[in-house]
């Protein structure tokens, strides 16, 4: 965190400001095109400087008029790319494929590289990209300009260059009142909610960060430590309970994991993440033997009313039946229709219990009449859970889930 | 340099462990391909991990068998290339892209970014294309896989990801053992000489890190605060002179720059580490009005025995003037045919002023018969200097200088 | 802050378990003798920890109880002290001034000590002395014991072991609820209200800490930074003025100072804060000339009272007038008789300005009649002011209060 | 390391400069005098650093003269505590008492205080008092200055303000050359051999640091991890053994403890810190059961010297059991003679092993004919062992060692 949120920051924030640009009045595309041609970096850093700045004073409007010449006067010149690639192929050599590979790839990507080499560009570019997917309709052309920026992203953001932080009461201000912000699943209601959420000695939550972006968590989960694997979400965070130590937990229970930047979409965080948080865990406090989590099931509702059949789902047997039975059964392609269900069993989880009376929020009754899952993370088992999903469809589960499946099915 | 090479040393360095893979005795290139084609992570982050410590325990000869692999069998597709962009041009939707784009790109390269996923993995990349560029030749095929390391390290290794730390007497051992080692323009004898580079209140030293390499300096550079523009290397690192405070020195000077990585060779860092440490010490230190090199010259000597001319070089008169000349007039296309010259001069600085007696080393009499230059980094000029020397060809140079070329071109 | 509240408190918080003690059943006055009594670390420590335990499970007459102990029975021995002063005095060596040294001092402050010795035990014995200041009267022995504990925490927490820090939206939230809970001044209603006196770029708050209590500030300072100098607070702490940045301030408005720990009543920290953070606001923002206070009269209505004088305190001249009077007139033994006038001008600050409609709460209307002050420091002229002061009660004013304050005179 | 080295160090090094005091030419016993006198913290802190200054540019001469005045003219004066303590006694209020404590105390010690006000003033404090170990004769009056010292020391060094820190390869220079310096019982050969101690898996270091002199350790101890107990101080320290991986070790092995400040003479930390480092490591390595030392038996020449034996040392056996019978019955009062046995014996390890040829460097033939010994810190057994000692006499040791000096004691 400190690293982070502290020193890194501080030195990566520092705006360069060498060669005193005259303002330029120069169009935002005027400006991209010289930035690529252009090759000192002396004027270059400072063209991209104002590149970023004139493209945040941009409204909507022209942001996508901005995106549509990317889109369209910096994409990839076909004919090049079929005649670099005939030399290349012809006559493999590094001077051939040299030319092959700066035709091959649209100069925006380029431009997006030289205006990341501003100190605190990469958060703007996130950004950037985050207005592409608000602001327009990306089945086009502007579907290959998101495209370039997800390549990008895509490398930039490498599991290898992420860094796992702990989140907790010592955390910046700045981190934390973002954590408010972005949980998605159990909404934080404020300090104090958060404070509940951190504190105690059984609660724990980490965060993936960028090293240039040190003050924006990219994904965070949140855990709690208990004795046995809980079946309510309301109990497991009652400020009632009496917390546990550390050293007393046999379980981890994962029950919130929520993305932060919507610019990121379509780049996956949250299975390192998981799998990162486990093995931590698992090394710091030797008394945890199962890693689990506590899971909406927002497809179940919607998914019974599409079946033919009337079942009292106040009835919990009821319940955990026919919601066992849409976890296994309902699919999208090979995978499991529920998105969260995909989620975790396409990470190797599986399903091992369900639980009726588990989420009586209003948006827990809604989506699944209250019902939620544990996913169950065994590091023994991930691989080949997920192999077999992968390859033959094969949903892992416990056998007390299939059986409550086989009897759910029988009331279809 | 604390949160460097300490806590996200810490963070980044840890091993993953997940998934317990057993040993796994398929060849390298079928780890490869395995990697490439099996989606998941859990198997992917394991596989990784085997197929670097496979590549770890190679010799040269296997080595270069790996390479050509990559090379032959990961290359890219020319008649997917041709059939993807005329979907593409044809019919510019994001789908035609996306095609276009996973067939434009040798699945080499996705290779290399999914090998990066494992903790520590960069360090290692950049020593595997250190290997390639020590054990073959890269005139054919073997280029093409070097400008693929080459094009993926340029995104990495962004000047935007860049930290800029400086490098001092409480540095931790681990970083300036590497000094030591990396030192390429003056040689530091050991840990007493390097303490009296890093130490006395008048030194300063300032490399580039990446954090996901945070013990391995990329680039630095050393400097000395002085009074007045120094003539003599000798002098300027004389453990005889009286160190000046910093706040009375009115001069920054940049005696020693060197890189340290040859995995990230055509990777420019200079530049902008000089540019950033001349804005950070012109704020940090108000009394510093002039930033300066003391160059060596390493081409003249070679370049002197081509012209037909005999002078009397212990003559210091005679010397400078040559060099002058030397430094204004021999080219190589439009930049000057030294290369420190060209480094400096490309980054916009100016030929400022000639010293006989500068460096009377052995290493300096044979270069350049003991002469040196300083290249002046004027803030408000750097641009239009780089400009007119990439526009015009023109070597920006003091009045003093031009006059001394003036007189040397009398002597040819 | 990093290394506050991150490093070092993670290294000084973890307790020690070396011994694994059986549970030990003696009353704690015992547990303190043998204490004293035994030499071993080994026990020492285990049997500290033993006591700290064993007081925080005290209710507060058991707390009395305990205090009387100490006050009682570990008290110092007159006997002692007459005859090992005698042996020193006749022959002063140091073997006499080692018994005379261990006679003269009372063997709780041994105890105290040993108990320090236990990680984390700073803040219990702070802790300690509140409880003490809280329930006892100090008058009789028990303010012997109340001034061994200042005379060690005045040793303890000297000036040169208290680090200076920030405080800002980066620090973390532990150390803000602090802020918020110990703002004695001017309220801080809540993170939002924290917010707006911490992150914009025109604010600016500092504390010291020590390093065995990295959680806990000691004293605070809130620090506004301004072109002019402010006549109101309301509109000082406006959310809704222009925030300017911190290089176009010219003033530091110290508008709020506030100690946090009970239990370091009668040390001083406010001085030795405020001429700190003067020195390092004045070296980092070249462009501050002025460092001033806004601070309330707390003490002008009930002296007003006290006058035999009629008038009318909302026409402001009149206000302005009698505050002037008052700050300047009004005395206790040679210092003046407000507390907060004491404090500043004790520290070498002069009265600069008076204001009326300077603070409109009912706070403040109702203390000084809305009337606030201006004290200045001027790093030149403290230690002068200050002498002046305590030599001859002269208190330092601008020539403009003076002219005030004589202009009040002639109304009483 | 960081915390200590970098954040604090900054922090905490920055010099005052309020008030810009004029050169002030009186004598350094006047600026005492006057230091004690005026109350302004102001004019106090630039008198305090006008004296520490002037302290340091003293020669040896003008130091002891200086040291002379401190304890004759700053001493303690016998009527004024005869009164007060009388006064208390007859009345005990806080006011009696508070007369009690001025006058009990020598004045010199609160001067001692308020020169320690000045950030980094510490570390002067202590190397004054080497000097005054290092220049003067203590058994008189200046014996009773160094009584104040030590008990200020004693108080500001408490155990609870230390932190315990590792040192390793990424520790600053500025430290490591330090414990090259400091090392006392192995030399340290230079920084290749350092590195030898610090880097390979198997190698520990730890320190005490004071958080107002973050670059001075204060005490370290090296450790090798070892499988089994050592019986070799060469082959322990060889750098031709394979390192094992800190996993694999089952005993860590305390080779070199050395105290860095002469000034904290009297002040132990050797107990504490070996302590500390048990369970630290024992926390950290589960696989770690012993915690032994391989100590050098000093005293064991001189001893046999005085014994009236003739005994072939060359033979093992011999030696083995002469050292033996000199570690459990050579005493000096109730605890061992030997000074090494007395600190670890004292800390409640006991004997655990002899080794003949196990320091065969020309010290260690010279002090023990080549001999050492293991010390064991059990950590359930070291009160109870410390206990034995203190009280009885008894010197705690194995079974064979025991054995051993039975046979020993048949060839005196």
């Amino acid at each position: 965190m400190m690293g982070l949120g502290g020193l890194l920051g501080r030195v990566l924030d520092r705006p360069l400001s060498l060669g005193r640009a005259a303002p330029d009045d120069r169009a935002i595309a005027d400006l991209c095109k010289a930035l690529l041609t252009e090759a000192g970096e002396a004027t270059g850093l400072s063209l991209a400087k104002t590149i970023l700045a004139r493209y945040a004073s941009l409204d909507d409007e022209e942001k996508r008029d901005f995106f549509m010449t990317l889109a369209r006067d910096m994409d990839v010149n076909a004919g090049a790319v079929h005649q670099t690639i005939d030399a290349y192929d012809s006559d493999p050599t590094r001077d051939t494929y040299r030319a092959y590979a700066a035709a091959s790839e649209p100069p925006r990507q380029e431009l997006i590289r030289r205006l990341n080499r501003v100190p605190g560009a990469t958060a703007r570019l996130v950004a950037m990209r985050a207005d592409l997917l608000r602001l327009t309709d990306l089945s086009g052309r502007l579907g290959a300009l998101d495209q370039d920026f997800r390549h990008l992203f895509s490398s930039w953001f490498n599991r290898g260059f992420l860094v796992l932080s702990p989140i907790d009461w010592r955390s910046p201000a700045l981190i934390l009142e973002k954590i408010i912000a972005y949980e998605a699943v159990h909404d934080i209601a404020g300090w104090d909610d958060l404070r509940r959420r951190l504190q105690p000695a059984d609660r724990r939550c980490y965060g993936f960060f960028h090293p240039a972006m040190p003050d924006e968590p990219l994904i965070f989960v949140e855990v709690a430590l208990t004795r046995g694997i809980p079946g309510s979400v309301q109990r497991l965070l009652s400020d009632k309970r009496d917390p546990i130590t550390a050293d007393e937990a046999d379980t981890a229970v994962f029950y919130s994991i929520s993305n932060c930047q919507s610019g990121l979409a379509g780049i996956s965080f949250g299975n390192s993440l998981i799998k990162q948080v486990v093995e931590d865990l698992g090394r710091d406090l030797k008394g945890l033997k199962t890693f689990v989590t506590l899971s909406p099931i927002p497809g179940f509702m919607k998914w019974l009313g599409d079946q033919d059949v009337s079942a009292d789902l106040s009835e919990p047997d009821t319940l955990r039946r026919l919601t066992a039975t849409y976890l296994l059964d309902a699919k999208r392609g090979q995978g499991p229709l529920d998105p969260v269900a995909r989620f975790h069993l396409g990470n190797g989880a599986l399903v091992h219990a369900v639980h009726a009376e588990a989420d009586i929020s209003e948006k827990g009754r809604k989506q699944s009449a209250g019902a939620m899952v544990n996913y169950l993370y065994d590091p023994d088992r991930l691989a080949q859970n997920h192999e077999a999903l992968a390859t033959h469809g094969t949903i892992a589960s416990s056998a007390s889930v299939r059986s409550l499946a086989g009897a759910g099915r029988r009331l279809l």
